[in-house]
């Protein structure tokens, strides 16, 4: 199976309200609850594509187990090692005008607690084949602890894609994923161009650009894979649809053209899907064959819009 | 021991943010949780003063658990009886301005939920001197559920104090609770006189006008008790203090003038201290003896401010 591991989930909330006025008091119309984290968006993809899949990484407390329970009611299956502060919960308000978000700070993990995740994780890997590793680092791990993670499931003949940013990201590249996969922003954030990401250890680097598509090296080849339209919608979660594709193509040995077409169209079916860890099946099924891939000059980079 | 009821509690969650602007994301600086619901402000007020008290009501599912620990947490005993739906949140930003309040609607409780918790409230009637009902109701319960309440208790010759509004307000006096305690907005809602709701069943009509005081209306005879000086501070809570005091002079027979004083010096006390269920205990006692308890004239209540 493929493995996701989100060391920092989420309760997500949304509350639908009429107007949000800052300094008054509102009644919620509705509140809706999802898992959040960009690990679980990707568990979720690929369970929804019938993929076999384990979601792992750190719960805690009441909110912890919130989060368990709607995991277990989304039939997702689910390992995750315990800590005791509490899961955090992202707020986002939605009124007739847009999205409000509240994001509250990850909680605080021991070294025990890190300890008794690292021999979960390693029993997690004896039957997988590909570990997806996204999103923030909570308080207390290592900054390197995604390179340490990585380099445990080389051991076990799994490979890797990475999905985060900044210092976890680049000591993360150190453990030498299979692929990492920066946005623009991410990417930027570090000073680095996708070539010199690969310089520091990442097998493949891919670099998603929002409507543009991907950009990606291998080793001494490069391509850009476009979608044939702008697809409108919520791009919340098209990081981690991408990363649910290019997880199974490396499951599959997929060759990387087809591999970046699919990931292009099920980033795009994903921003057609109302909520992030959902995609739009008729829209990924319509997009698949359109996906324009192309060989790439690594000058692009310079100017990858 | 005094019982207090909160059939409708709430995890109360403080974000502390630098500036609230709508549709923008924001890092939470600082997360406070609390045990809230106007009950639970009572039993805390009474907890926090030295009376042995006991906390029921209906929690349910992650959030109602989370609550039940923070009760545990503070010390508080409690009994609440399970639903199946989760407890409600509300969410408090507090930027350097001022609070925007977002509050969930409540769980939808079960009549077969409603029953049980009839069964665990007759229980704890076997010990309870005084019962204060206080809050809105949940969706699902009875709108005259608190006079279900009120007579049961005094089948169990315990006193009661009913601290609620709107429907719940008008039907519950009708079980004939010793004290109600409504603001002068809940008075309004109804569009009733203090002494129209005594008509109505209550023993002793209790009305709280913020930094005016009290105007209490109990057979034939009825009282102002006014502070010395307005209280600065957070209001939000005060009513739960002064049903606090209200519910301990019931238990001790203590005479009204002298009950009502106690009453707004505790009201004005929890004011002075920053987070409701608390009071400051120096302001209290320096409160104590300065509060003038006067005859009214019942024509006041036309004028009452």
């Amino acid at each position: 199976m493929i493995l996701t591991v989100t060391l920092n989930p989420a309760l997500d909330l949304t509350y639908a309200v009429d107007e949000l006025r800052p300094h008054t008091t509102h009644r919620v119309r509705t509140v809706h609850e999802r898992a959040g984290g960009k690990g679980l968006n990707v568990a979720s993809v690929l369970h929804a594509q019938g993929e076999p899949v384990l979601a792992t990484g750190l719960l805690g407390g009441a909110t912890g187990e919130r989060v368990r329970r709607l995991l277990t009611a989304a039939g997702l299956p689910h390992a995750f090692a315990p800590i005791a502060a509490e899961t955090r919960r992202t707020v986002t308000i939605a009124d007739g005008v847009d999205a409000t978000g509240l994001w509250e700070p990850g909680p605080d993990v021991t070294t025990a607690e890190w300890q008794q995740f690292q021999l979960l994780y390693r029993r997690l890997l004896t039957d997988a084949t590909v570990v997806a590793l996204s999103g923030s680092l909570p308080q207390g791990l290592p900054v390197d602890a995604y390179a340490v993670l990585i380099a445990a499931a080389r051991e076990h003949g799994a490979r890797t894609v990475l999905d985060t940013s900044g210092e976890p990201l680049r000591l993360g590249v150190a453990g030498r994923p299979d692929v990492v996969k920066p946005n623009r922003g991410e990417l930027a954030d570090l000073a680095m161009e996708a070539s010199a990401l690969r310089g520091l250890g990442a097998g493949c680097v891919v670099v998603s650009r929002g409507a543009d598509g991907l950009f990606a090296v291998h080793e001494r080849e490069s391509w850009r894979a476009v979608p044939p339209e702008p697809e409108t919608g919520n791009p919340t979660g098209a990081g981690d649809a991408c990363v649910a594709a290019l997880a199974r193509g490396l499951r599959d040995d997929t060759p990387w053209p087809a591999l970046l077409a699919d990931a292009v169209a099920l980033s795009a079916a994903a921003v057609a899907a109302p909520v992030a860890g959902a995609v739009d099946e008729d829209r990924y099924r319509a997009l698949r064959g359109r996906i324009a891939v192309t060989p790439a000059d690594l000058s692009e980079e310079h100017h990858p819009c």
